[in-house]
């Protein structure tokens, strides 16, 4: 069975085939491969299941895949709080062709709430005559069931464990997440997102056999949308025409100038990104990351203001480059760089709050998109500065 | 104890404390811990060790710390083939306080060669007239103690597997990778990744705890030799004087064919990053990337070519903006076009092969590092195309 599109392997198959199969998966596998089928597959792949397990994947169809809930496993081991020792490891024994782990297993009082967890391990070490309830940790790690994936992971990273409990908001156990498969979904989602700052749509296969074509389409789409928005770039430089025609010195600095604005504004959109995919920064945080940014843009801004302006005199002064006006020269590119990183910082660590607020993937704000994005403003504030300094010179 | 900086806890502790400390660790740990302290101290703190497992954290320490041998635990659940069900049980429940985990157990010979793995929950279910020989596992998955820690983490994660073994070259078992540090590691690795291909230096801690001074540091380091790098460009576009003074709409195209190197260049160099990080792409496939690389680049600068050239046409046809020799602008546009997208994805493609080659991190081809590169080149290859297609017109 290919790992890339086991889905169309088994709408191709006969119906009776396609049966054993299902059933052959775990509930939390068989719900992430329906979800991977067109929906109007979706009643008569669960009509191929029994009612039980159907009751089980209906439930977890319900939740989205990036969530704990999507994440998750209904079946788990579970243990009364009376029992004893013994009795729960034979207990334990006999559910483990039903359970996804016999390695935790969960304490639950008569209305499936969790009141502990107990490790078979502790169980295997603890004296005879001990009971579940002297056993188990009550001050466990547990998450909702609308966690995000990636809190998830990094819970259990954390706290090293092997499974986590998922309990809905009156404490009541729903299911587990084990670690292999929160692993997966943590790996899938930082690969998703390291090449999405990259600047493109996610591949998902290998490099070296992915198809040139497949390729192809998923770099060309994103460079084309980029280059479109380059394209305003031109018109922009267009409405400078006559400056740059009375000094032909501002042309110099066009791409030092936008380049430091992209790259701050690279930085500040991946430090956000992260820090969001951790679950550091929410929407909430806004003000937060702002006030921040602001100061570090001004700070940074104020850096490549003065690394640039040194530059500027002492070429002059070596080479006499920029004739009678290098010194407006110089308070133009210093003050532009300024205003620029700002901008690029401002843009760069807003940008994936918006598109979350938009209930898009923050990581979509790549480090070309920004760049993009801040380009322009970049010529705009350049020629702008330009206009205040060489006023005289400019006419 | 703080996440942080742990080492520096320890290395404060008067020596009776840190005794008790070390002493508490796991071996794998006590080696990552003493790995992050100054060389001078690691006699010291071995010193601190009792002999036996100071000979094991010494053994660790040999290895580099993002290598399989890094990331192991020495002490694992050993069984004999010849053992019985119960027996192997109660060995197992003997040895749970010793080793890192019992979930797994390793079926090794009189060499302490790895014969097959054996799992608790398998023991558990298993007939009691069984014997371990019978039971265990022949075609495990292992890796070697050199393996790079990304790569332990997806053969890990691909089969689900909580623990693999580390063995050398003769099968000789050295200890166990568990899934925790795989994860840990993976994510450690994803996380630096991510942060070195956004254009800074890996932040360790959370994005709103970190103080702004070294936040500042960590962004201020590489903006500056981007910006230092960018400089070029200033230098390079002076070189062409001349002709931006004799037709100055050649500076309107300049951020757009720059900022299209980079960005394809950011593309590839993502792609590479991440499928050597895989294990998917080695040195030695350097020249099937660089094949690849030279279709996609030609097929990619082919396709915003015809975009740019076709945007002058209309815009032309629009607004007359271009004047009477808008079709050469057209075509050192486009042919500027194919050249820079080509230059860029091979750059970018390339470069971190050639950092890896060289023994740094693959990662620090980041994308605003990879537009600097590329856009000193890109001015060069326009203005070059400039001087054949506006001959006659440029003197």
């Amino acid at each position: 069975m290919s790992a890339r599109d086991p889905i169309e392997l088994v709408l191709s198959m006969p119906e009776e085939e396609r049966r054993i199969w299902l059933r052959a998966l775990a509930p939390d596998d068989a719900a992430d491969l329906i979800q991977g089928a067109p929906h109007e597959e979706h009643p008569a792949l669960l009509a191929a299941l029994d009612p039980w397990p159907r009751a089980e994947v209906s439930a977890l169809l319900a939740y989205k895949e990036d969530e704990a809930g999507g994440l998750m496993n209904p079946r788990f081991a579970r243990l009364r709080p009376e029992m004893e020792i013994d009795e729960a490891i034979a207990y334990l024994r006999r559910q483990a062709g039903q359970v996804e782990t016999i390695y935790y297993a969960y304490v639950l009082d008569t209305d499936q709430r969790l009141l502990g967890t107990v490790s078979l391990r502790d169980l295997l070490s603890a004296r005879r005559d001990q009971h579940v309830r002297q056993l188990m940790r009550r001050n466990y790690q547990s998450v909702l069931e609308h966690e995000r994936q990636e809190a998830v992971a990094k819970l259990m990273s954390d706290h090293r464990l092997l499974a986590i409990p998922v309990l809905d908001k009156s404490r009541v156990m729903q299911g587990i997440v084990t670690i292999d498969d929160a692993m997966q979904a943590g790996r899938e989602s930082a690969d998703e997102q390291l090449q999405k700052v990259g600047g493109m749509e996610a591949l998902e296969g290998a490099y070296l056999d992915t198809t040139f074509r497949k390729m192809f389409r998923k770099r060309a789409g994103w460079l084309s949308a980029l280059f479109l928005g380059e394209m305003l770039t031109a018109t922009a430089i267009g409405f400078y025409e006559r400056e740059i025609t009375q000094v032909v010195m501002l042309a110099f600095f066009i791409p030092l100038i936008i380049s430091s604005g992209g790259n701050s504004g690279s930085q500040a959109a991946t430090l956000v990104i992260r820090a969001m995919a951790l679950g550091e920064v929410h929407l909430l945080h806004w003000w937060r990351v702002l006030r921040r940014e602001l100061l570090c843009g001004i700070g940074l801004g104020t850096a490549l203001c003065a690394i640039g302006m040194t530059r500027i005199v002492i070429w002059h002064g070596i080479s006499g480059a920029y004739g009678e006006h290098f010194a407006r020269l110089a308070l133009t590119v210093g003050t532009s760089l300024i205003g620029v990183v700002l901008f690029g910082t401002l843009t760069g660590s807003m940008l994936p709050l918006m598109l979350r607020a938009c209930r898009f993937d923050p990581a979509s704000a790549s480090a070309p998109a920004v760049a993009t994005l801040v380009d322009v403003t970049g010529l705009v504030i350049y020629f702008s500065m330009a206009k205040v300094f060489m006023l005289g010179v400019l006419r």
